[in-house]
C-alpha cells in the first residue's frame, strides 16, 4: 500500500459521502449490538490493504452512523465539518505535533493562542483575554470552576435548572457543591434571590439546551462581583452569534466574566473537537493546573498551554479553526450564521401560523422549541414516527413539565428545502398518527 | 474552491511531508513568540481559498514545528501517527459523528467497545473488560480515581515517586489527597512499608515517563486487596509491549487491577489523541459519570460511553485504532515493538561499551537513561547541542538526583541508521564540548 494511493481513495470516500449524505437515513436505523454483531470477534493477525478498511466503513459501520453532516439534521445543536476544517484534521494528523509544552510544539502553542485571539474579536470580546482550546465544554467548564475553586478557597457553584449537564458533571468531578436556582417563565436565570456570598463560583449560560434562552448575565454579574464568586459564561452554542453584530445583544455582561466557553465545534464549522475557553485571570488558572516534572522542564521562558487546563497532551487543534476562520473570513461565518437564523425564523413562522401547534419557549437563535396539541404521549409517539422516517432527525426536552420538539438549524448544507421538508414530515405523521 | 481539488493538494502536502520529515531539524529551531510575530493580527474578513492555508502551513508555521513523526525524535515517549491511522482521522473529520450518546453514534459507540475488545485480546488482558477511549491519560486516570473516590468513600490516592505528573494532576483536579511513597535503586515502588488501609486507590505504573521502570504489580495488588482499595494501573506507553508474549513478565498482576489505561497514541502507531481505559469495574464508572438530562433521555436500552468519562461529546476515536489494528495486524503491531527494543538495546550497547558514558537504569523496553561522565551542568549543555543541531532530538529526566539523557525510541521510520546518527552526533557534540 503506499500513502498517496490509499489517501486518494480515503478522500474519494470522503468526497462521495459528503455528495450524498443527504440522501442517506439521518438517524441510524439499527438496533443496539447490530453493527458488533457484524465485526469479527478477534482482530487479523496480519496487515490487510486499507481499501479493506474503507470496504468495511461502507458496507458494515456506515447503517449504523447517525449522519450529523446531514442537512437535516436537526438534533441537539446542529453542527458541521466544513471542508477547510476536515482537511486541516487531515494535516493535524499526519504532523501528529502533541503540544505537551511550548518547545514540543511552538507552532501549535502560538497558532492556537493566536487564532483565540482573531476568534476573541470575530466575537468582539474584550481585548487581552488568555485564550486556549480543549476539547469540549465539560472540560472548559471543568477547568474554569478549578481555577474558580482554587482561587475562592470556596466549594459552592450556582447554576440555574436549565444549565447543560456538563456543569453538574463538572461539579461532582471537583467535589464540588451545586446550587440549582429556579429559572423564570422564560428559561432565564432568576435573579431576585441570587445569593453568591458563599459561592466560588456562578455558570450563566447564553443559549441554554434546551431553549436557547439567555440568562441575564449583567445581573449575575453584579452578584458575581459583590460575592468575589467566579462568574463562568457558557456560550457553548450561542457563543457563535457573536460573530454577527446584530446577535450581540446576547453579550451583555460577557465582558465581566472571568471565563467564557465557546465551542467552535457546534456552530462555528470546526469538526469536533474544539472547545474555545477564555479567562480574563490566566494566572488563576495556571495556579490551579501547572505542575511541571523534571522531564518537562526546559530552559525556555514561556507557558505551556498544558498548564492552563487538565491534559497534558494536547492535538493540533488550532489548525483547524485557523482553516476555518481563513476560508470562511467573517463575512463567510456571518453568512452561514444568519441563513440559520433566517430558516428558523421561517420554521417558527410556520409552526405558529398552523393549527393544533403551538411554540413553547422563545426563538433567540436558531432552535426552535414546539409541540402538536396533545397529550406527551403523542408528541413522543410523532417524534418516534418522524425520526424512524429517516427523512429528518430532531430531539426532545422538557419545558414547564411537557415533552417538547425541538428542531435546531445548525448544518450548513441545510436549505429552506430541507427545513420545508422537515415540516412537511412532522404534519404527515401527525396526520397519519390521528388516523391511526 | 472543490473539496476533491483541496483535498488534492492536501494529501500531496501530507504525502510529502512524510517523505521529507526526516531532513528538516527534529526540534523547531525558533524562539518564543517568533511564530506568532509572523501571522496577521486580525483574522480575514472575506474566505481565502485553501490552497492559501497550505502556502502558510508551509511558509510560515513549518518551521515552528517540532518533528514527532521524525525518525530522529527520541524525546518523551517516540511516537508514530501512521498511514492508516492518519488517513481514519480524515474519515473520522468527514463523518464527524459526536457519540454523546448510543443513538447518536451507534457505529462509533460499537466500534469502541468492540476495537477496545479487539486490543485487550492483542495485548492479553483478561476477558471481559470494559473498554472505552479518553483524549489522553490524563483523562483516563482522572475517571479512574474519580471512581475509586466515589466507590470507596475515601480521598487518599497512593503512587511512587516515579508516577507520572497526570496522576497529581488528577488527584488535585478531583479533591482528594496524594501519598507519594518512594521507589527503589531501580526506581520501582517501594512496598515493604506500603499502607492503604485508609487509600481510595493506588496507581501502580508499568512504564514510568522517567526510566521505564515496572511497579511491583503483584504486590501492590494484594495490598490494594487487603485494603479495599481501587487498583489502577497506568501503562501509559509500556502496555503497548504487551502485544509481545515475550515482554508479558511486565504484566504480571496487572490481570487484579480495577483500571489500566495503554495509550494507543503512543506505542501503537495511532495519532493523538486515542488513550484505552479498560475496567473490570464498570459500574462504578458509571456511577461515577452518569447524568442523563432530559435532551439526552431516549427509549434505547443501551450504555453510553460518555458515562464512563468526564466529557459529553466524543470523537470517533476507534475508526483510527480499528484502521491501525488492520493494517498492521499482530504481527505488524510486533514487529514495530520488536525493532524498537532491538535498537534499544543496540543504543544501549554502544554506551555501554564507550569509555566516559555510563547506563543510568535498566532498560526494560525502548528507553535508555544514560549521561556522559562529567556534571549536571555539562550534561545539560551537551543535551542543548545535540537539540539545537537539530540532527536528533532527546529529553532529560533526573535519577537520583543526577541530570540524565534519555533516548526514547518509539517512531516507526526510525532505523538503525538513525539511531546510530544520533549517538554519533552525541559523542561529536561531547567531544566539542570537551575541547571548547
Amino acid at each position: 500500500m503506499t500513502f498517496r494511493e490509499d489517501g486518494a481513495e480515503a478522500l474519494e470516500w470522503a468526497a462521495r459521502y459528503l455528495e450524498r449524505v443527504g440522501e442517506l437515513p439521518v438517524l441510524a436505523q439499527v438496533q443496539p449490538g447490530e453493527i458488533r454483531a457484524r465485526l469479527p470477534a478477534s482482530p487479523p493477525e496480519t496487515g490487510e490493504p486499507f481499501s479493506a478498511v474503507l470496504r468495511d466503513l461502507e458496507d458494515v459501520l456506515l447503517p449504523g452512523i447517525t449522519h450529523w453532516q446531514h442537512p437535516r439534521f436537526f438534533g441537539y445543536f446542529g453542527v458541521t465539518a466544513s471542508e477547510p476544517g476536515i482537511l486541516a484534521e487531515l494535516l493535524a494528523a499526519t504532523l501528529n505535533s502533541v503540544a505537551i509544552m511550548w518547545r514540543a510544539a511552538p507552532a501549535s502553542s502560538e497558532l492556537e493562542e493566536h487564532v483565540l485571539d482573531w476568534l476573541a474579536q470575530l466575537l468582539g470580546l474584550p481585548a487581552g483575554l488568555h485564550g486556549h482550546i480543549e476539547d469540549t465544554a465539560s472540560t472548559s467548564t471543568t477547568a474554569a470552576l478549578m481555577a474558580a475553586r482554587e482561587a475562592t478557597g470556596r466549594r459552592v457553584v450556582v447554576f440555574s435548572d436549565q444549565a447543560h449537564s456538563s456543569v453538574a458533571k463538572a461539579v461532582k468531578l471537583l467535589g464540588m457543591v451545586p446550587r440549582e436556582v429556579p429559572s423564570d417563565a422564560e428559561f432565564r436565570m432568576r435573579t431576585d434571590a441570587l445569593e453568591l456570598d458563599d459561592a466560588a463560583a456562578v455558570v450563566a449560560t447564553v443559549g441554554t439546551t434546551s431553549s436557547t434562552s439567555v440568562d441575564p448575565v449583567p445581573a449575575i454579574a453584579d452578584a458575581a462581583e459583590r460575592a468575589g464568586a467566579w462568574l463562568h459564561v457558557d456560550a457553548a452554542y450561542a457563543g457563535a452569534a457573536w460573530v454577527c453584530p446584530e446577535l450581540r445583544w446576547s453579550q451583555a455582561g460577557v465582558e465581566r466574566a472571568d471565563s467564557v466557553v465557546v465551542n467552535a465545534h457546534k456552530w462555528l464549522l470546526t469538526p469536533m473537537d474544539c472547545s474555545c475557553l477564555w479567562t480574563r485571570r490566566p494566572a488563576d488558572l495556571r495556579n490551579a493546573f501547572s505542575l511541571i516534572p523534571e522531564y518537562l522542564r526546559s530552559r525556555d521562558e514561556v507557558d505551556n498551554l498544558s498548564e492552563y487546563g487538565p491534559a497534558l497532551g494536547r492535538r493540533f487543534r488550532s489548525l483547524k479553526l485557523w482553516a476555518v476562520i481563513r476560508c470562511y473570513g467573517r463575512e463567510g461565518l456571518q453568512a452561514v450564521i444568519r441563513e440559520h437564523m433566517r430558516l428558523a425564523e421561517l420554521f417558527e413562522g410556520w409552526v405558529r401560523a398552523e393549527p393544533g401547534w403551538e411554540l413553547c419557549a422563545p426563538r433567540p437563535f436558531s432552535v426552535v422549541c414546539f409541540r402538536r396539541e396533545g397529550s406527551d404521549e403523542e408528541n413522543e409517539a410523532l417524534l418516534e414516527r418522524v425520526n424512524a422516517s429517516g427523512e429528518a432527525f430532531l430531539i426532545h426536552t422538557k419545558l414547564n413539565g411537557r415533552f417538547v420538539l425541538r428542531l435546531a438549524v445548525g448544518n450548513a448544507w441545510t436549505t429552506e428545502d430541507d427545513v420545508r421538508r422537515a415540516w412537511d414530515v412532522l404534519r404527515r405523521e401527525a396526520a397519519s398518527l390521528q388516523t391511526a
